[in-house]
């Protein structure tokens, strides 16, 4: 095989799906996976299939691959400011499926319904809340939810969130609780003021098993259908749920300190590396092996002190901390069972950042 | 302007450009620019124009853009492990064009030269040395030297290192001394074990002021061309040397904690971020906000105390920590002057990981 080289496992893959699935039907809240994970029309497809009720995209480009596809409800969680371009582009959007976009202030609603024009009623606009991570999203309790969308032709029919603050050890199942509170408030206030709100929308992977019924209607977690090192030292996956890896090849190698250098660095596995985390990836197979450094086109890993290091040239596999970021940096994965390359698929929305 | 947007100022491209050629024409130095940093033919013929002696690459997939252009001296810098696809692309990138390929290990050189083949004598290999980094190359003193290549029919004609290190705030001058002191050690043991070396080559955009050409012949460096926050903030580069920035619109802001949340996220800056940075990137014309926080489609920046923040639906441009990132995650670049785009450039050998 020649690396660096996105391998993913196409039956950790389905496994993974389904078992989320089951777990958000079980629990009485809707799925609604987030793409621009993965960015592939085959996923979405099998989340679909699996019982997903529409798709989550981050930006009216990855809207437009998927709806393409067929996807028939899509929500751009994202609170778009709109020019011509976009206006136009959600309008046409909106003539193919049910299109929901993010709004945070009666400033960017304004501005959302002037460019969507006589098309401002058939798109839904739910109120972004921030729920702790603070980013983007209104603040409960602020005087934005009042007044949001007034003068407007806008239906606001939800309010989402993104609990981003539960990607901290031991922080998931708070982050859940903030996020019920904060979207039932907004919530709350947003139906006061006359809008009809019938979706809350919560979950990122890490929360999303605490996230309630009581408070949301759906979720939209993204990185669970693939896992990747920052799931897993959440411990929110296990080693044998990442879907995902990099193949590389062993190039450099200094016995002594225990180092290999492989040929896979951040332009392939991403620079993401939260402060918590051990380094910048993780080894399948190789469960005390960490990436301790990273360049553009080299992984430094520290090897397990006990154990046969690989020789030169030998394929090991990485992990990356955050797989949105390995997956929007190929053009296409190979599609793996039992280590044979079965199929290719082509990563359709990568770099649609706008 | 639809956003996010990477803009290249070719003004101050051009003048990054012609500097660089002039300073290390001043000192007696080869300059052979890595193009991996831009990955755009236009840039390329720029620098080769400007009095290259030819490019720097880091994989055979971006050697096969650039020599399909016609550039005709192309360094390979990294100690590939070959295979026989890759033994063919170097054979047919032989016919073409001066290739030279790192290696850093025996086993290395002897897997090159065994799928090379015939072709082994037509391609040149360079030692690579670790001068400090420590990351690939052989240490000066170790064993390996003095039998690198033996029984090959590689030519071993130079070596060459990355002084990483230098990517520390005040250790530029420091890194420059170890890269002389390392490859004059190295160059003199394979000297002694008769090989015929007559290139040394260092540089990187931090060090390359203080290379001497004492000790090389050429220098690499890449990141001098567009500047970056990481270039800044090491005081490598001024803030009118920036070429490079990225247009994004805000799209929420907190105007108590002096706080904007502009479209553009890691999926288009990159997420580097070196220990001793200030934060993620920084921002044009604003010299005290900065980058705090990055997500995917998002820059958490924090405006200065004084100065009006930029309202809702403003565009401002942001400089990315690590300008190589940010231009692999694009397919294309909008070039200006005098802020119209002039131009749109294709980000040629992006995405070109093998």
């Amino acid at each position: 095989m020649e690396t660096p080289e996105v391998l993913i496992d196409r039956r950790l893959l389905d496994a993974n799906i389904a078992r989320m699935a089951a777990a958000t039907a079980g629990a009485g809240i809707g799925l609604r996976p987030h793409a621009k994970t993965h960015k592939v029309l085959e996923i979405a497809r099998s989340q679909l299939a699996a019982g997903a009720m529409g798709l989550t995209v981050a930006t009216v480009g990855e809207a437009e691959v998927f709806v393409a596809d067929g996807a028939s409800d899509v929500l751009i969680a994202y609170p778009l400011w709109a020019t011509p371009e976009i206006g136009r582009r959600l309008q046409a959007l909106a003539e193919r499926a049910t299109i929901t976009v993010g709004v945070d202030s009666p400033e960017g609603a304004a501005n959302l319904a002037q460019h969507l024009g006589a098309s401002a009623s058939r798109i839904e606009a739910w109120v972004e809340v921030d729920s702790g991570h603070h980013r983007s999203g209104v603040r409960p309790g602020s005087v934005d939810e009042d007044r949001m969308a007034d003068g407007t032709d806008l239906r606001l029919t939800g309010v989402f969130t993104f609990p981003g603050h539960g990607y901290l050890p031991g922080q998931a199942r708070a982050a859940a609780m903030h996020e019920g509170e904060a979207l039932s408030a907004v919530a709350a206030r947003l139906r006061a003021a006359g809008h009809d709100i019938r979706h809350a929308s919560g979950g990122s992977s890490p929360s999303v098993a605490f996230s309630s019924p009581v408070h949301v209607t759906e979720v939209r977690p993204g990185v669970y259908a693939l896992g990747d090192a920052q799931q897993l030292e959440l411990g929110r996956c296990g080693w044998d749920d990442i879907a995902l890896s990099v193949a590389a090849t062993v190039v450099s190698r200094r016995a002594s300190s225990r180092e290999l250098i492989a040929n896979a660095g951040s332009k392939v596995l991403g620079s993401d590396r939260p402060s918590w985390a051990s380094g910048y990836g993780r080894v399948l197979g190789a469960p005390d092996g960490c990436v301790t450094a990273l360049s553009e086109h080299h992984a430094t890993v520290r090897w397990p002190d006990s154990g046969d290091m690989p020789a030169l040239g030998e394929q090991i596999r990485l992990i990356p901390n955050h797989v949105c970021l390995t997956m929007n940096l190929v053009d296409e994965v190979a599609v793996v069972e039992d280590d044979a390359v079965v199929d290719r698929w082509v990563v359709a929305a990568r770099g649609r950042n706008r």
